[in-house]
């Protein structure tokens, strides 16, 4: 089989950048057997030459010279590991300015700067690809972009952040609290000392926008994206989901109503049943709604160095490879998409209400609901300390009308504490 | 966007040839719109011209000379979904000799014929693309060929024949017998009059063979597959299956183990935590285990006319799209591997005897199996009607020590019936 040889520069050697090469350097003869193409990793740009993640890289392919590497003509292809947005972007930039195609694992800097990196890699005729930027390992955005390009996409179900399907899954494997399943993830690594990015669903609502934008070409950004965290999620919310044959996952729902495009990231509702329901620990995975091809998940590690470099060096080869023929792959085209406000949302809810326990409670809270358009699906009141705790399930109601209530809830004076308001999704 | 356009020529027209014609004629613009890519349905080759499927497409475009289709020098690119080996191998490689990319769904010709069509398909510089042929609507070809291409796989373990699956998935919820279990999925349609394909595994048989082509490069034919049907499955296996933590469900195996392959279809006893073990009904499934990637799963519908029409539609477009920029996409080198035979497999193993109720016969039989190394992790006894049953699980053993064993408990006085023999995969 004919040889191609591909240049390799790496901006950036944490986590990701450490193990990739590490499968270039200890697996690229493998890698050329079976794909004919040889992938040389040339010069890998790291912040300082004595970290230790550098030690296992020949000397002489270190630098700490990112911007010489992107802009390098030697090269071929770049791979950018090093996340956030500067000098993230400025580097990638150069990189597709100086002809070089662009492997990218940073989903912050799409979320945000994606038209702009687009509209470059446009511009020069080059591939600007980012499997890794969403759901680690799992091959995702090839499948959207090429196996799916002609399937027409209802609706994207994801569960993309390892650390609070983690936290939740503990709480409902055994009985943790929010506070004890978390302090857990952060012992064993898997949650950050501070874990805002994750528990407030920023990390999704990033991979969120860039999943708008692979299955439905819309330009979405991170700010578009609503978002609410789980830490409000209680363990009495926990055992009330199960009773009620629902397992609480964090999701990230990306849909297409009526040629409108919303997405949003919230703890959900999910039947026992489905396919998401059993989507466990760190696992991630993402379930797909399409006209013709029906329902499809995929499911894998969304983290971790080993399975995001893999998904880095699948990019690497396409790009490698297109370059070699054309210059560039297939990119769908993007549209301005109106926006869904999750005010116009239609759902059933899950709620719950601790209230004193005395005569009529119950007949004013339900007179909240009527007002608002809201009916109710089912209602199981248990004791609570020195009241009672109602949990409600709706049938579908609009957002919109569900807030309302919620205000007016608040107001009455038999409610003590509005607790989770949950929506219920693949029902 | 600049506009391409493909003259597609459709051989065949029966579920899934009527549903993609329905997708080229219904959703072109959308299509269009989304992909840049105008796929124009030129011609369609019936049977017969008076067949109802044909009734939706304009008569202008029907024939009944599939060859004409296939060498039409008018038409870029041709789509073959007639199925079995002749004529549609012929008119495969007519197409792909004049100079045509091809779409094909057929794993039976695939598994029997794939070194000549890929030979001829590499002759012509042209693609031939079948992410239809294995697990319908699933993106899991070209996942396996691109996203994985670096990849060090190791094993392949999939549900990809929905009947057999649903048969066993009837058993599981309703204690259903095969028999009953069998005639429903008849009576449904998911069955076959003559079921023979689906129970007896040979439909996912030549599945395998294409898998182990895909994901190991390997040169597998039909008959190199290791093969076991699900009728012997009786519903006290079920039973027993579910007190032991397991869901039994119909694998296609495929490993490489010290570098030699071994691809093997039948049924599985699958440890109820396993991604796997809640693929339920008709869905397929298929669980890849790779070293920088990990565990991975893809989960859809594997048949069904739309569902396949929708993967059959992500190949054309990227046919379409590499016979723009260079003829063909990636191919990964095929390689001869040595192939590893079921007799060396090593596995846990569930077996059921009934034996006659008295004593002596545990020792009896424990006897035949420690002198064969086979070393028994759980056994537990039931009444059964004049004697009794017992359920063994064994520890890791060889497939010829455990099938010199069942030669053995065959001849034995007190073994009135060797049952079920069930291979553990996943624990």
């Amino acid at each position: 089989m004919h040889e191609t040889r591909v240049r390799v520069g790496l901006l950036g050697c944490g986590n990701v950048g450490g193990a990739l090469a590490e499968l270039l350097l200890a697996d690229g003869d493998r890698i050329a057997e079976r794909t004919g193409m040889v992938l040389e990793l040339r010069a890998v740009a790291v912040r300082s030459l004595s970290r230790p993640r550098a030690a296992s890289i020949p000397p002489e392919l270190l630098t700490t010279d990112a911007q010489a590497v992107a802009a390098d003509p030697d090269l071929d292809v770049v791979v950018e590991v090093i996340g956030g947005i500067e000098p993230a972007r400025t580097l990638i930039l150069a990189a597709l300015g100086s002809g070089k195609p662009v492997v990218t694992a940073n989903k912050e800097l799409l979320a945000n700067c994606g038209t702009e990196l687009f509209d470059a890699a446009a511009a020069a005729g080059r591939d600007l690809l980012f499997e890794a930027a969403v759901a680690g390992g799992i091959p995702l955005i090839r499948p959207l972009r090429e196996s799916l390009a002609g399937e027409r996409i209802h609706r994207v179900l994801g569960i993309v952040n390892g650390t609070t399907n983690y936290i939740l899954s503990q709480m409902a494997a055994h009985g943790a609290s929010y506070q004890e399943a978390l302090a857990e993830a952060q012992s064993l690594g898997f949650a950050e000392r501070d874990p805002t990015a994750d528990v407030e669903g920023f990390d999704a609502a990033a991979k969120a926008a860039v999943i708008a934008h692979v299955a439905f070409g819309a330009r979405v950004v991170a700010g578009d994206v609503d978002r609410e965290g789980i830490g409000a999620i209680g363990a009495d919310d926990i055992v009330s989901a199960h009773r009620l044959g629902f397992v609480i996952k964090p999701l990230a729902v990306i849909e297409e109503v009526d040629g409108a495009i919303g997405v949003r990231v919230h703890p959900a509702m999910v039947p026992a049943a489905h396919p998401l329901a059993s989507v466990r620990d760190s696992f991630n995975a993402v379930f797909v709604e399409g006209e013709a091809v029906g329902e499809l998940m995929f499911l894998g590690r969304g983290a971790g160095g080993a399975p995001t470099a893999s998904a880095v060096l699948g990019d690497l080869l396409d790009a490698a490879h297109n370059l070699t023929v054309g210059g560039a792959g297939r990119t769908p085209a993007l549209r301005a998409v109106p926006r869904r406000s999750i005010d116009d949302l239609v759902s059933a809810y899950y709620l719950t209400l601790e209230v004193a326990d005395r005569p009529g409670v119950l007949h004013a809270v339900a007179g909240v609901l009527g007002d608002h358009s809201v009916s109710v699906r089912s209602m199981e009141q248990e004791g609570a300390a020195e009241g009672a705790r109602l949990v409600f399930v709706t049938h579908p109601a609009l957002e919109r009308d569900m807030q309302a209530c919620l205000q007016e809830l608040h107001a009455l004076d038999a409610v003590r504490r509005v607790g989770g308001l949950i929506r219920v999704v693949g029902a």
